[in-house]
């Protein structure tokens, strides 16, 4: 198959051209006959040649090749909330990614998901291989999830949660669900810039409320209450992205307070929650699913190549999602649920999840300690979790420094991206997973000392 | 892990309740200590049990039951478009589905799909296992699409290719690219009933065009584009759902002419590509991705479980649908697109698709032979493929029948779910491969017979 995959790039088999007979290749080789049938066939399937019955292979016509545009990074888009997205999504193996906002691949629990895969393939049922899912999900990761919320204090039955594809979907989900266009919503400035991009997705007028180490500013937040009557409100509680910071019980609770006198809903974001080594105020333990929807994920720290995200809900809003879900993706993806449930369960899989947030810990302190090198101040110390809100010496403006160190190959995440109202244009959030690598400080002195 | 599970499940473990001790545990059953302390710790992981440090194990608390409305069928809800969908989603393992629209777990191609899950299991690059995916999605699955694409006569490269969750899904980021709320959409009349569903959710003003045995009636769609001037138009070309009907050549390329100079767009959706024994025209090989965008995905013929659609439209189209993607979903899903490409390319799943096709070839006729008996009266009797479009005999109504038939635990898909005037009340849809089992004619003929 190389061979020949090799002669079609090399152009000496053009588009069209007659392969080699079986017999000739197999002497030619010194492979048997039934080696290149089995190469040709497996090209064949692939496309790369084509059988004429009775006369033989030939090449197939070529696909065009990949753009530059996938193969560098690139350097010319706007510095908007797709921006930090989108580099580190389309960054190649060779780019440093301390901008981006999940975990290296070798700190992923690779042999659980491994030891899942094995356990699927053997499996007698082959629905769940191939059947569609329900429409609400595995019933066992539902469960699961019931009780863990449980243990978080508050009743969230199997049947008011809804797995979906990603926590993203969920948000999206929920946000068709409640949201006209026009429709005001709250963020926290900054927040997760992928809230912006979605809300803007969905024409919903953002209204931006500064955000304090304690959680929502509650003088702006009532205010913005007030002033724009809000449909919803969409934040992180524990370990808020990209702050890294926690609410406290007492703002938790008079947010819902001012969210219920001004009949705004919540929609918390629970994403880090297996960061946390102390559990954060849960908005939702405090409500009890009445005006907070709980969304969430294990895209984190399982695995972000089969996701699997979850809405807890009140029923009544459940079914109707259901109906939303069957009309925008039909089904979800019950392999994905399956695998993560088995990962899930595992014993290793919870000695991991100690073994990583150690593992955060010391990743922090030296990050922290290599970035006040630099001059670069964390805006505060998060008490876990792989993300660090800082502020560049000298008024420095990140996005030119974050283009500067694209150049040389690092991806990094400028604050602005993170705020509605650009008041962060000297922040930048770093994941501290991604510093190992000396190169990363290196590329970011350099790109500071170049920038004007 | 068996017996404790036992335990609490009838009640002789009430929640908060002490577990025995490991080693009173293993003495009891004549196992380990280390096996007690495993099954101890897996539960724990799962949530069932807790430990408190120092003091031992105890019972958790008990989450919520699922409720009767996952395990029985519904028998109230309306017949809208939903519910077919959900009928068949939610039917139980007892169930006979001749009403639902895929094939029977045991005829999908599981043994590639094993030796797939192990391929990817024994990789030695961590990021396929956990990695986000890129927003484009596999590079090889595009190029694969790309080249079945030129085969199919038409020109579209790996970047004009985005890989997506499912067929659906698919269609939704097109709809949220090129549609506003109050957008006119032409659908067939009769058309797969998701369609309704999904332009409902993007608040379309959808206007059905009667549906011929060679493709749209041409005066019917010529006056809708006069008097509606649609934004888009929905269609499969081959093997179109619900009637196995497949578009004339003359046809489509009046329908490209009419589209081109009333300024509509087409989604072309050929989800069963992979059924057909000739290959159908199709819009996009006559027009070149111009103004057609085409969809597609490998559930019907591969996996449900792991679902990868796919859209090839224009690239500046492309480009502003990873945005979409990004805002709304974040990534694609490498897992499922690793599986997928995996078994495409392998020998056996051409020859399991050569044997599914004379497999269904010999379902449809028995099928066919079958309802005969019954008085119901195929539509046509389409050239490939697993749907039937039948006519009831004596004017009964579809709706009825199928209600009386659910009661018997038999899901069938009546006609109007599918027609946007509410003219198809006498059809049915069934689906071949789910009609091997006698039963499904026994129940069928009593619902007929008891339908007033």
């Amino acid at each position: 198959m190389q061979a020949v995959r090799a002669k079609i790039a090399s152009r000496s088999l053009n588009p069209g051209a007659k392969l080699p007979s079986i017999r000739g290749l197999a002497t030619a080789m010194r492979v048997s006959k039934s080696t290149v049938v089995e190469a040709y066939d497996r090209l064949a399937a692939e496309g790369v040649i084509r059988s004429r019955p009775g006369s033989g292979f030939f090449s197939a016509a070529p696909s065009a090749p990949l753009s530059l545009a996938e193969l560098a990074p690139r350097l010319d888009r706007a510095i908007d909330p797709f921006w930090v997205s989108r580099q580190s999504l389309e960054a190649g193996p060779g780019m440093l990614k301390p901008g981006c906002g999940w975990l290296p691949a070798e700190w992923m629990p690779d042999e659980d998901i491994r030891r899942a895969l094995r356990h699927l393939a053997r499996t007698r049922d082959n629905g769940r291989l191939t059947d569609y899912g329900t429409p609400l999900g595995l019933p066992a990761l539902r469960q699961f999830l019931s009780r863990r919320m449980a243990d978080q204090g508050f009743h969230a039955g199997p049947d008011q949660i809804m797995l979906t594809e990603s926590g993203t979907q969920a948000i999206d989900l929920v946000s068709r669900l409640l949201l006209q266009p026009g429709d005001a919503v709250l963020v926290d400035d900054p927040c997760y810039f992928n809230f912006l991009a979605l809300l803007r997705a969905h024409q919903a007028k953002i209204v931006g409320v500064s955000y304090t180490s304690e959680g929502p500013d509650l003088l702006a937040f009532e205010a913005a209450l007030a002033e724009h009557r809000p449909r919803l409100y969409i934040t992180n509680s524990g370990l808020h992205n990209p702050t890294g910071a926690t609410v406290r019980a007492a703002t938790a609770h008079k947010v819902l307070k001012l969210a219920e006198a001004y009949g705004a809903l919540i929609v918390e974001d629970d994403i880090f929650a297996d960061f946390e080594v102390d559990a954060a105020p849960r908005l939702a333990a405090l409500d009890g699913l009445d005006r907070v929807v709980r969304i969430g994920s294990f895209s984190k720290t399982l695995s972000a190549s089969f996701r699997c995200g979850y809405i807890a809900a009140r029923t009544d809003w459940i079914d109707r999602l259901v109906d939303l879900r069957i009309a925008t993706g039909f089904a979800s993806t019950p392999l994905s649920q399956d695998l993560v449930f088995n990962v899930l369960g595992s014993s290793t899989y919870r000695k991991y999840l100690d073994g990583l947030r150690v593992r955060l810990a010391k990743a922090r302190a030296d990050t922290v300690r290599r970035l006040r090198e630099l001059g670069i101040e964390p805006w505060l110390e998060p008490e876990a979790g792989m993300l660090l809100w800082c502020r560049l010496p000298d008024g420095l403006n990140a996005a030119d420094v974050a283009r500067r160190a694209l150049q040389d190959g690092v991806v990094l995440a400028p604050g602005n991206v993170f705020s509605l109202s650009q008041s962060a244009g000297d922040f930048m959030r770093f994941n501290v997973a991604q510093c190992t690598d000396e190169r990363v400080f290196q590329v970011l002195q350099r790109a500071m000392r170049t920038t004007p």
